[in-house]
């Protein structure tokens, strides 16, 4: 039998997971491939670390050196970050090699020339595991549902958000709080910053996107909300009116374009992303053939993102880089591909949580300055704060409006005598209407 | 561009389904393909009907003229039944012609002799339409978690039986009530015996066990119960216990060897597939590095099998027969293969439902039945019916215990005296234990 041998450029948590993978399944996995696949090489930043597992692995702490290495068949990016990790893969790719990454930054931000220099030198670059970890959706995406016009994306794709807003919905505490207690658990980096910002689930939309709808990788088309900004109190009031809040990326063609956006989102209790909890992802499409189709699984972890790692190159050992497999899904140019809309022109209900003084007649103004924007009210409810408070707070749930218009009546609304604060607004989406 | 060429034998439902779909999403398949996808020539009963959308397309009565025809690159096998369906696959493949099919019987039964036919000329055949209609499913596992070694796959595979449980539980309507109505709708053939019977799900689960556990295609081996035996009082008091009874196909890895089962099941009312409702399918795979993952979606319909069958027809173009794709996902033997269990070395906990005497002493009785057989009670409920009835019925929920102590513990409680009629058994099972 043959093997493959791949060169690790990094060996932290997922690629500890493939070298514990390869020790545990190898036999099976090459039964599987047709090939044995072994790691031979590794770059590192410590060459002198222990390391359980990886004594037949040759380590360096020059990249170089594990790309130049004869013996590499294969290159597995694993180290995050989009300059070094850019220069690594464009050396590999130039040597010929074919790159397995787990890096969605690399891909969202660099992809297109990537897979452009990779065509160049008849060589593939990989890259199931930048989005939804352990789930299989590149390939359920770009293989699975390509004879469907795909309508819509919407996903909890980043495992980190979904927890601390399940954790906030469930037990009551505060952002801060929970944050404190994801970063020891793991759960979130010591820099929360891409995670709960939205960028993390913006780059793996941006993929997801491409592929869907045909267009180029647009990351700087998506528009990102952070969940930072979602309270405890608006928790306990979606939860009230029906609705949970999760952390979604949202992909929806419309008859002008492709909306693409990352934020905080009131979902009905009883839509399936409703109910996806803590770490895990799920994504739902919605298509006009196989409609829906849903995926969920683990978006990351050592060994579940090693699993879709492997994946990659199974298919590598499988089918060569030979076979016509585009990058991103599309060998030719889609004639009528879709263009991404700015925010302004995409469409959601919207839920408004505003203090306003106590005073006859502040219902009323407010429910005149949506009218004015064309903008009806799905429901609207006052909340009676105890005394000595003499504001109280109202929860406006909207129908469907452009964002633009959305955004123009909370600032008349914002210029009320009565309303005191900025109106907090967070989207609302009905996917099954 | 080239032009990939298919021949369809059958132009039914799934046949129509591929014309619609080529016809609307032809464009953007052949942008992703890299190739034009066309419908040159159909096998039909009646070359003389009207087939709108047909018109380029040759009919002809005769299988071996749209198989035979030089035209034709593609077969796509949409014939059912496993005779004639048979010959002209083996046909196909003998003409050197790579096969797509839906057809689970006949790879459920005859899959082995093909694959290896195909592979002795050179060719391939394709068959994701097979198992979980329009839901990416052959590809996820073969592929997607090819370095896992799975624990176990459970999942909703017949849509018809998942509607008529569902609409049983929701309405507490009877079984022959609601199967009329499935009729009236579609969602049942004429004929329903191999859905409602299990043996669709048996056919599927043999397909998706072969690939997950690197064991032959074992038919013969699924122990196969039908839904008709569950009645509208089985899913009421399911639901009080907090469950609901689903139409499950569980293909379970234990310490000596491989579960495959079809049978109505309960599963606690948080588990995902106890919310998957309708003619939807669903299936959850545990494993030892990306788990669980879990994929739903259409298990049938025109268009979301002809999603599946495109897929499979983009595949050969992406990729040629060449590729070294093993069809179940083996290359070569895998060395610790496990066996397929006899159903009695399954190991379930039961959901028992009997009538009993009301007499003082009976619960005691049949409690110390099943001590005698080592088997733990969860629950036990008694139900008083209104008199002038004298019987009771008894619900007992139990651990789990193999079958073999299950099915004799349950004969030593049909014996006692106070017990009439044969004791109702379901299988409970708790996934996330």
């Amino acid at each position: 039998m043959n093997e493959l041998k791949l060169g690790l450029l990094g060996l932290g948590t997922v690629g500890g997971g493939v070298l514990t993978l390869l020790e545990r399944n190898g036999e099976a996995i090459a039964s599987r491939a047709g090939t044995t696949i072994r790691v031979v090489a590794a770059a590192v930043r410590d060459a002198g670390k222990a390391r359980p597992g990886a004594d037949t692995v040759r380590l360096s702490t020059r990249i170089e050196t594990v790309i130049d290495d004869p013996d590499v068949d294969v290159v597995v990016e694993l180290m995050g970050g989009t300059d070094a990790a850019r220069d690594a893969v464009e050396r590999a790719i130039r040597a010929g090699k074919p790159v397995v990454t787990a890096n969605k930054a690399l891909i969202a931000l660099h992809g297109r020339e990537l897979f452009a220099l990779a065509k160049e030198h008849g060589t593939t670059v990989s890259y199931e595991a930048a989005v939804a970890g352990g789930i299989p959706l590149i390939k359920a995406l770009r293989e699975g549902l390509t004879a469907n016009r795909i309508h819509s994306i919407a996903g909890i794709i980043n495992g980190t958000c979904n927890y601390i807003l399940t954790e906030m919905s469930q037990t009551g505490a505060a952002f801060d709080a929970v944050l404190a207690e994801a970063q020891r658990l793991g759960y979130a980096e010591a820099d929360p910053t891409f995670d709960v910002g939205g960028i993390d689930a913006a780059h793996k939309l941006t993929i997801l996107a491409s592929i869907a709808f045909g267009i180029p990788l647009s990351f700087d088309q998506v528009k990102t909300d952070g969940i930072e900004s979602v309270t405890a109190e608006d928790l306990a009031y979606a939860r009230e009116l029906g609705y949970r809040i999760k952390p979604l990326a949202i992909a929806r063609r419309q008859e002008k374009g492709v909306e693409l956006r990352v934020h905080p989102t009131l979902v009905p209790e009883r839509d399936l992303l409703a109910n996806v909890n803590g770490v895990l992802n799920a994504v739902v499409v919605r298509a006009d053939a196989a409609s829906p189709t849903g995926y969920f699984g683990p978006g990351a972890g050592a060994e579940a993102t090693a699993s879709a790692v492997l994946a990659d190159v199974v298919d590598l050992a499988r089918r060569g880089t030979d076979a016509q497999m585009p990058a991103l899904g599309q060998s030719a140019d889609l004639v009528d591909s879709p263009r991404p809309l700015p925010i302004e022109e995409a469409v959601s209900a919207h839920y408004l949580r505003l203090r306003v003084a106590d005073t006859p007649g502040v219902l009323n103004a407010i429910s005149g300055a949506l009218a004015e924007h064309g903008i009806s009210i799905e429901a609207i409810v006052q909340k009676e704060l105890p005394p000595p408070v003499s504001t109280t707070t109202v929860i406006i749930l909207t129908q469907p409006v452009p964002e633009r218009v959305a955004a123009a009546a909370c600032a008349q609304i914002e210029a009320l005598p009565a309303v005191s604060d900025s109106v907090h607004r967070i989207r609302v989406e009905h996917f099954d209407e």
